[in-house]
């Protein structure tokens, strides 16, 4: 799988067409499947190859790459809409959509029993990092699963780690990683909020907590955007709503209270069900201004 | 007051004496008043006064710093020992204990009455600040007093900051930078716990998640020594139990609630009530791994 290697390729959005680009430019033969033409029309100007179905994307292929927005559409896609059945035995099949780590298992289970193999590999690093192939990609599958597809992630990621050998582990690093964004950026729009209330110029005091033990990459990149009228939506506040919920659920599924998970998804929550859920995911600091009376 | 200043120094623990002892450096003449003998024995041997008593520190001072424990001592010093009435009139008082905002606004009053001047104006950057010089030094406290303290200010830290011209305001940007490294460390804690709970290996996620936009300061300082078996202890559980506690006391003078602040401080609340107060920090992960069943 070193060499030239025939990949289908499912979920040509902001995400996956630039990823699909970089397999296409790692030599890879990428037959690219959307609902949207348009997505079809840019891998194949890019040197991808447009398929008719979903079923003709996948019946020649050695990997199959879900780039999905969620658990239920990689389902949707494997079981209803038959990429599982239209693939070659031995397939491996790479799930790098964000999902609860239990959907991602029983999927496992299912792929198995289908004769082909489920690779768990969220990624992170957004849009920027797709572009650039340098996202986070994170395995949870045996090794020989992993070394057989690295090759492969590695024309998308240049941060790949074997995160353990089950499927359903890639998922539940992916979630405590959007644990922690979660929590860091509530707690940014916490401690804003405070300083508002208290009357101290917001400005320095993010400057300050910045520059300080204090400080985390969401404060950092989502605190100025917090202190804006009109901030321009670079990721929006529904992301969290769901990567919470699943951070929620990994917990759950691991039978592990989360407090902090659990009252910052209350706060996206809440901010998404005033009517700003596609707004940039810096106004959670809106909910706090909103609970306590704040203008 | 920028050449040779008269300053009363009273607290010369681990971060007042390494303080005290940069003033004298920078060729003020340093009275220091402790409790402890071998203190004041240290502050002399630096080139510093040790002296009689409270009273015989405050008398020809023209600034008195308090490098105390909390907000009781404070106020034990300047109202019941009698620092207050013993200071010249006119004189700066420079309050750098960590204190909540109300009582600081509290004994602002107080001082103003005995026809002195307090300076609000806590520190963050730990002994190692201290000892270099280069703490972040928070001052509330009108314009002019601000001026007239900043050259004695700059001699124990390099980020000084003007938060506001009301006392208080510079124990309220203190507080929500506690705020912040609180929650951080306790966001650390229930991620890497989860991380057990469900299996995957510790040192690659907090590897993956140090290095992506899930990280923090506090991820980064104290994430591996949640992961030892014995850390070194460089700041105690009891110091974030006193520090949350101050920004919650922050939250209701202003009206704010705070729900993040107030989950991570139960966790710490926890970790002290189950004896281990004195633990380093980063232990708030063993009252995760307490209240999930983690062993």
């Amino acid at each position: 799988m070193t060499d030239k290697t025939t990949i289908a390729f499912v979920g040509l959005g902001s995400m996956g067409l630039p990823m699909a680009k970089n397999l296409v430019k790692a030599g890879h033969s990428v037959r690219g499947f959307d609902m949207r033409r348009e997505a079809m029309d840019a891998l194949a100007a890019a040197g991808g190859e447009r398929s008719a179905d979903l079923a003709a994307a996948c019946e020649e292929a050695s990997v199959l790459i879900l780039m999905v927005v969620n658990a239920a559409q990689a389902r949707n896609v494997l079981i209803d809409a038959g990429a599982l059945s239209a693939l070659p035995a031995g397939t491996h099949v790479c799930l790098m959509a964000t999902c609860p780590p239990d959907e991602v298992v029983a999927l496992g289970a299912e792929v198995r029993t289908a004769g082909k193999v489920l690779v768990d590999c969220p990624v992170s690093g957004g849009v920027v990092g797709a572009k650039a192939g340098t996202l986070t990609i994170m395995v949870g599958a045996p090794k020989a699963a992993f070394d057989a597809v690295a090759p492969i992630l590695r024309a998308m990621g240049d941060k790949l780690y074997h995160c353990g050998p089950e499927v359903g582990q890639g998922a539940v690093v992916k979630a405590i990683n959007q644990l922690l964004c979660g929590v860091h950026l509530a707690a940014a729009g916490e401690a804003l909020a405070l300083g508002q209330k208290a009357g101290v110029d917001v400005a320095t005091l993010l400057d300050i907590v910045s520059g300080s033990a204090a400080s985390s990459w969401m404060l950092k990149d989502r605190g100025p955007r917090m202190l804006m009228d009109e901030p321009p939506v670079t990721s929006a506040v529904d992301i969290f709503v769901k990567d919470l919920g699943i951070a929620l659920s990994a917990g759950r599924s691991s039978g592990m209270g989360l407090p902090l998970a659990a009252a910052a998804h209350q706060m996206f929550l809440a901010e998404s069900g005033s009517g700003n859920g596609l707004a940039d995911d810096s106004q959670v600091i809106a909910a706090y201004r909103r609970l306590n009376g704040i203008s």
